[in-house]
C-alpha cells in the first residue's frame, strides 16, 4: 500500500501541452518518473530533468507502480492499454492504472474490467481546466473507479489538481467530464451568437462584455473566450478537433442511453463543420468564425 | 439640468416583482415618486410609504419630470408611451423618459424620436441582474440614447444599479440587452442537458455540479440554476413567457440584420413548447423538464 509520502516509481505516457505539465508536477514530488511519448522530442525537457525514457507503454508499465496517461483519442487510449505489449498486459502485480485521457466511458469501463482480470486497479480520471489549469496544478478531476484504488491515486492526483473528486465506479469519471463538455459545447454556441449579434448590432463588442459578463450571461466561456474572440485571437486554448472528439462520445453515449440532447448535436455537427474547414487546430472560440460577424 | 442631490418628481409606471424594488429605491433616494400600476393593489406598498397613486401613464407623466417605466411587453411599452393619453403626449416640457422594460430596439428608437418631435429626451434601458439585483440595487443596466440624456439620468439610475453603461444611441440598450439573452438562451440548453446526461448516466448529479461547476463549464446559469433544478425547484426568479417574449424579439432582430443564430432559434422554439404545456409562470429552468431526465 502506497501513501503520500512514499516515493514512486510512476510511469507517464503522452506529454502533449497537458501531460507534459501533469508529469513536471509528479516529478517535482519526488517521484521516479519512467516517460514515453510517440513523438520522442515532448520527452526532453523531463528527461533534462531526471525522467527516464522508455520506448513504448510496455516497457513503461513494467517500470512502474503507477502508470499515468494523457494521450489524444480513445482509440489511442486503447491500443496503449489493450494492445499487445499494452499497458494492462505488461503492468507489475498490484499496479494502479489512471488514464487521465478524455476518453469513452465504455472504454473505461472495458479496461477497469482487463485490469481487474489480472488483478489491477484501474481509474479513469479525466481533467478539466485547460493548459493553465495543468501547468499551475490546478486541475478539476473526476474519477471513476473503485473507492480503494481512488484513496491510493488521491495523493499523486492531488500533486495535479485542486479538485479530485471521486463520481462512481469505472466510467463515472468520464460521464462526468462529458456533463462538463456538453455544457460548455451549448454555452460556447450562446458566446458567440451573442457577441456576433453585438457586432452586427453596430454595438461596441467590448463595452457590451463589460455590461453582460458580471451578470446571468457571465461565465468562464464568455468572460475567457469572449474577449479572445473580440480581439480575433483563435489560438488554441483547447482544440476544436479534441472537442469535435469530446462531443462525440457524448453523443453516443447519449444516444445508448437513448437521451435526446439537440444543442450538443448541434454544436456537434457546427464544430465538425470547422474541422471540415481547416480549423481543427485553431482554439474552440473559432466556432465564432461561422457566424460572419 | 438635474443634478445628483436635487430631489426630482419621478413617475414610474409597473410595479411588477422588479418595477416595485426599483420604485422603492428611488423613493428612498427622497425623490417624489408618482406612481401608477394596472393592477393598482401593487401600489399599495408604496403608496404607504408616501408615494403618490396616479390614474393612468398619462396622469403620472403631466406630474413627473422624469419618467420611469417597467412594464411587461412591446405592445404595453408601445400603449403606454405612444397612445393616447400616453407618456409622450402628456409629459412635461424638458421631460426625461426611461423605459427599463426588456423590449424592441426598433420600438425604443421609435419612441425615442416621437419623444425628440416634442423636445424630450427619451432613454431605452433594460437590466439584469433578475428580482435579487432589484431588490439590492445591484442590476446591469444597459443604456440606449444621447450621451446628454445619459448624463441627466445617470443618478437616478445609480440609486438602482451598480454597473450603468451607455452602449449607444437609441435602442442601443436593448440591443446589448438582446445580447446578453441571446447567450443564456443557449447557456442554459447546455446546462439543462448536462445534468440531464448526469442523472441518466446514473451519476449523482450534485457531485457532479461539484466537479463542473468552478471550471471552464462554470457561469452563472450553471451554479445559481443547477442547484434549483436538481431539487427540482422550479419557481420563477424569472419567467418561461417573458423569456419567450425576449428570445422572440432577439430572433426578429437577427432577421432584419440577415443574421443567422441556429442556438437562439432553438432556445425560442423550446421556450415557446414550454409556454404551450402550462409552463409559462414557471422559472425558465423548466427547460429542464423537456429531456425527462
Amino acid at each position: 500500500m502506497t501513501t503520500a509520502t512514499t516515493p514512486l516509481r510512476v510511469g507517464f505516457i503522452g506529454l502533449g501541452i497537458m501531460g507534459r505539465s501533469m508529469a513536471g508536477h509528479l516529478l517535482a514530488a519526488g517521484h521516479e518518473l519512467h516517460v514515453f511519448n510517440r513523438s520522442p522530442g515532448k520527452a526532453d525537457a523531463l528527461a533534462a530533468r531526471g525522467a527516464h525514457r522508455r520506448d513504448g507503454p510496455g516497457s513503461v508499465a513494467a517500470a512502474s507502480d503507477v502508470v499515468v496517461t494523457m494521450v489524444g483519442f480513445p482509440a489511442d487510449v486503447e491500443a496503449i492499454y489493450l494492445g499487445p505489449d499494452g499497458i494492462v498486459a505488461r503492468a507489475n502485480p498490484d499496479a494502479l492504472l489512471i488514464d487521465m485521457t478524455t476518453s469513452s466511458p465504455e472504454l473505461a469501463r472495458r479496461i477497469a474490467a482487463a485490469a481487474a482480470a489480472r488483478g489491477l486497479a484501474a481509474l479513469d480520471a479525466p481533467v478539466s481546466g485547460g493548459d493553465v489549469g495543468a501547468r499551475e496544478a490546478k486541475l478539476s478531476i473526476m474519477v471513476g473507479g473503485d473507492a480503494v484504488a481512488f484513496e491510493r491515486a488521491l495523493p499523486l492526483l492531488k500533486t495535479m489538481g485542486t479538485s479530485v473528486v471521486r463520481q462512481g465506479g469505472p466510467g463515472a469519471g468520464q460521464h462526468t467530464k462529458m456533463c462538463n463538455q456538453i455544457v460548455i459545447a451549448s454555452t460556447l454556441i450562446g458566446v458567440c451568437e451573442g457577441l456576433a449579434y453585438a457586432r452586427r448590432a453596430g454595438l461596441d463588442a467590448a463595452t457590451v462584455l463589460q455590461s453582460i459578463g458580471g451578470g446571468a450571461a457571465g461565465g468562464f466561456q464568455l468572460n475567457n473566450l469572449g474577449p479572445r474572440i473580440l480581439a480575433g485571437d483563435f489560438a488554441p486554448g483547447f482544440f476544436v478537433e479534441h472537442f469535435l472528439k469530446d462531443l462525440g462520445i457524448a453523443l453516443q453515449e447519449a444516444g445508448r442511453m437513448r437521451l435526446d440532447l439537440p444543442g450538443l448535436a448541434m454544436a456537434q455537427r457546427f464544430h465538425s463543420e470547422l474541422v471540415a474547414q481547416g480549423h481543427g487546430r485553431d482554439g474552440t472560440q473559432a466556432l465564432f468564425l461561422r457566424y460572419g460577424a
